[in-house]
């Protein structure tokens, strides 16, 4: 093994032992038990609440769903599962410090709660989604250092989306999908990925093993049945309720028609994995930003059956656009999960926040829950003005509230492609070392890998295969 | 490939395209959310509730545990699971329907809550376990028509056990596991299956590989897991908590007796994966009707030993008995892991019926929860004459409610094997396109699957075998 | 096949039979509904409560974390998810009577409820630490006559700890990580597994296939998210609070130093799928005595990240020499997951505990509620007589507490050994009839295991391979 690669893992282990460091410092410095967790604060019998088994959920989609969806690849499993944990784990820490600093309470400390949990957890999702796009063309350090930009400015950005836009998102589909979508297509442009990829050459890991799909179909699965926990997590009583109805069904319609498009444009009309494993879940991503507004059940069957139909559209027609006329690859095609689903939900969510009136809502209190920019019009129009002198707030119209749903997209649109951007130049920094073509989505590049042949010896009492493949992965490192 | 199989698929496509939109519709009608999910509802801070983790353990059970437990054999992964997916978003939106209007509320609206989804889940089980029945030999449109078709009939037979008989089945032991088995096995039995599986050939699919096994593995561990929340999610209070402790050890002991009868009664008495996979788990079916009747732990116990050593006995002596002389094909056993547990669990209710006294539940009143038509005979007993005037109900004494309940099972595996037996006919329809018979137990009549070699391409260089495979399924095509 | 394995396999089965006749009248006996599960006791609305989430988060730690994790060797998958639900499912009741016996109730009943349930899977977790480190090397009766003797052993052992020591351990670190790995080492070592293995001969399947692996990370995928739900199972408000933080960020820095700590001790500088899967853990063990305690996120962040440097060294440094110089063979590496960081959760529970004040608590009553032991002292420092008065207990100093604490780890390690060292002497026992050293790590001892080949043969019509496995089966049979 030629010690130039040897040389360059221990200095990669070296620098995520730092960020550990300083991870650890951050920590210390600045975190403290919330007062719900300290034996000071009065915490009640059942301090956890009902959120707990929400946060379980989110958490089983985060390190089960995301890691084995990706391990689609037949030779990249280790890979996607383990570096899925690596970058998660080092991405909730520092989401929990980035978070906290834009949300410092008045000791100047951040109080960790299940909630700071929660949020990171959360906010991971988008490192996952971009880590997506470029999924078995980079090294663990490379997605380690794009998190460690990407939390800061998508929390930069869900700061002015939320705190000066006043826009709603419950289910993270704007500042979350959207944002971890674009920004990992960005920086997949940058990096030359879909320039390199010449076709029909040396393309014979990028794909699936019967094996793989079905490990990937668990990912699916979770992903799938834990959705209603993700759109809800954040909001409460009947909001949180609607958030589950609406979710259920969309993910319903979705796959449904997931299947239906899968049939029709795919080769002799037969079922894609590829759209099964992923564009079932699009109806997810497509009522998050509305999973809490009055959709009604048929309306979130409707945006489910869309999502699933764009999103097989995205596989099976536009990807394969993107990479021959944009070099533009997309390893898991987080565009046609999380970026075009991201989009339509944008679009429902403004749709909805432009028909909500204070009668649906019951009042204008509930309809300022739901918009806190709208209490004061709300109570206005109402006719309440107590109310209106109580709640703080921008006032706005419907149709404002809407505006400013499209608003906050289009600004997270821009700022995850322009951070992307600029994440790809950094990762292409030469001392970097990227992964070398010849080892893209094979797991060999990072690990001990046992030989398949192997588990055939005792039967077979052959072991020149197993030579073969020893000589064959000495001869090809050239990295 | 045949243009004949690409327009059936097509065709198939379409006719699932179009349920969808009919689902669309009828949600358009028919439903809305129910008042605590609405915001003029007035829902309280946790509308969600403490069943909400419980509904997500049943979720699992139904897309995770059926789906992952049938991708049992070799080649048939993608299409269990998928199918699995596909059919159960179909089932649960056309549940939501069905059930709805046989609860219809007073504005002619279903009001669609939680609970709603939670019902539908379960309601989806008895389709599910029908599919295991016909797995591999049989379309996705086929599956779907024969969903549509038994969710109606299966409500409709609940309504009559439940509304009209007033028996109680806290587990749907009765009216979603021997309903769902013996449907399946009518519908198998008029479609011929048996009769065209010649012994001995071509079956080289219908197995199990090393790795299948394992997949399958999975999805039993999370039906064995969760039981206790399937068999408690309906109930509430001390009778939630022993559903869930009756479960728990009946599921402990079936285990246990499962494994020594798989020795005793397999080949070279060792352990056989089919029975660990199935028989296992039919302690949670033997213990569903009874599940919150007061059968004490040991009771518990007894059940589920009696129902791993009845479920282990039909896969090892009783299923190749049915399929020699019947011509009963089960490609899952369902008859072994729902049919007769769920025949042992109606016996198992109707005896704990007719044991439960007054003095065993603490009074009438907690009495007549448990069993809605022993009301006023409860209260009589109890010479509360004022109690009993409160409560309607058939006063039914405790011999009764057991006979009740014996004619709820009755008549349920009454209906159901009259309903899958016209439900085979018309899935026997030509039109309908049933799967050839080389294709049975393939996943290749729906799906291109990648073919095995590929992964050892990099390492041998070689790609004939590749195409063999290619020639071998274009040969064989004659459907 | 020889008669004799048959013999050997129906006569354990039937041990087992008898086994479960045994709980069967055990319970018959002994145990009852706790009033909580019983109609007559008015239990809440709600009676399963906020602890049933976690109790179901644990139950799947215990069947799929622990079942799939073992199943990292390539041919014993089988075996491993199967037995260690065959030693669960039979270590479970044991441990509902066992632990009952010790805390047995006025009418001289065991009390059975969903924390009986809950303690009984904890309990079971000791077993199945203790299976890993003689995994593959045993016959389920062997492993099924140790989980009796250890539960019995075990309990004993906790109680010294617990009731009259008075030590604390919310996470179970100490009563059942060191309890398990130890005892389960010195059971291996009596057996002489390690003396038996010769270096670089017949070893062939010991290690790990690249599906094994990918199935075992879904064990250690569910261990590693639901560890917060084990650690805080059995405390409650502010401090299950405490334990969830705790442990969710002690397993979060973990995860990133065994990362670091792999490719630093590992061939080549690659990853090794064996600290993944198993070092990314220790976080959550080394963390489980103090996780309630208050370290403060800084201090979990610090004892996880020691715990994953920890156990890769042992992985990767120690284990190799234990095997070499004490001929201790430890299959699973539990020295290097459950021991030493099950030492290092003893050593920070017990300097967590010597710097708990009154003050840190929030006074004297919240202190005594962490530490039962310390309740009139605190109360005394606090000045407080009257509620000295009112609670009993030793009235320890800080240090004292900490004292007691390593006691109890001292007097666990000592127990663990000499228990686990008598209990392999009688797993030795002749009539016993250990598992051949020709087919350890195989499956093909248990189970009927399907040849590889038989899915090749469609492609290649070739089954001369079937034969050819036949053969070699039959003519390796002298055990």
């Amino acid at each position: 093994m030629a010690s130039g690669a040897e040389a360059r893992r221990q200095r990669d282990a070296a620098v995520v032992a730092s960020l550990q460091v300083v991870l650890l410092a951050a920590f210390a410095v600045l975190a403290r038990y919330d007062s719900s967790a300290d034996p000071r604060g009065g915490a009640p019998h059942d301090a956890l609440g009902p959120r707990y088994p929400i946060f379980q959920d989110v958490h089983v989609m985060i390190f089960v769903g995301f890691g084995f969806l990706m391990t689609f690849l037949r030779k990249y499993g280790y890979s996607s599962v383990s570096f899925n944990m690596l970058v998660g784990t080092l991405t909730v820490q520092w989401a929990i410090i980035v978070r906290g600093l834009f949300e410092l309470e008045e000791d100047s400390k951040i109080h960790v709660s299940l909630t700071s949990l929660l949020s990171a957890d959360l906010a991971t999702a988008a490192v996952l989604i971009s880590m997506g796009a470029v999924l078995g063309k980079t090294t663990p350090l490379q997605l380690i250092l794009m998190s460690f930009i990407e939390i800061v400015i998508a929390t930069a950005n869900e700061y002015l989306g939320v705190q000066i836009f006043k826009a709603v998102d419950a289910g993270a589909s704007m500042f979350v999908h959207v944002f971890g979508a674009y920004f990992g297509l960005a920086v997949s442009l940058v990096l030359g990925h879909g320039a390199r990829i010449r076709k029909g050459e040396g393309n014979a890991l990028e794909g699936a093993s019967y094996t793989s799909d079905l490990f990937a179909m668990l990912g699916t699965m979770f992903l799938w049945m834990f959705w209603p926990s993700f759109n809800g997590a954040l909001v409460e009583a009947d909001a949180q309720h609607r958030a589950v109805i609406n979710t259920y069904l969309s993910l319903a319609s979705c796959c449904a028609v997931a299947f239906v498009l899968s049939a029709l444009l795919s080769h002799d009309n037969k079922f894609d994995m590829v759209h099964i494993q992923n564009a079932t879940l699009a109806g997810g991503v497509a009522v998050g930003t509305g999973a809490d507004m009055l959709l009604q059940p048929w309306g979130a069957l409707a945006v489910g059956a869309a999502a699933g139909a764009l999103s097989v559209f995205g596989y099976a027609r536009l990807q394969p656009f993107l990479l021959s006329r944009l070099r533009l690859h997309d390893t898991c095609g987080v565009h046609n999960l999380h970026g075009m689903p991201g989009l339509l939900a944008g679009a429902v969510g403004a749709l909805a926040a432009g028909l909500a009136s204070p009668e649906a809502y019951g009042g204008a209190a509930a309809l300022a829950k739901a918009f806190p920019a709208r209490a004061a019009s709300a109570a206005a129009l109402a006719g309440n003005a107590t109310a209106a002198a109580a709640l703080d707030g921008a006032g706005r119209a419907a149709g404002a509230q809407a505006g400013y749903q499209l608003l906050a997209l289009a600004v997270t649109l821009a700022v995850a492609c322009v951070g992307g951007l600029v994440t790809g130049f950094i990762l292409k920094l030469p001392f970097l070392n990227g992964v070398s073509r010849d080892y893209w989505f094979s797991d060999e590049y990072h690990w001990e890998v046992p030989s398949e042949n192997h588990s055939h010896k005792l039967e077979n009492g052959n072991e020149q295969e197993d030579t073969k493949t020893e000589t064959l992965y000495d001869s090809q490192l050239h990295i």
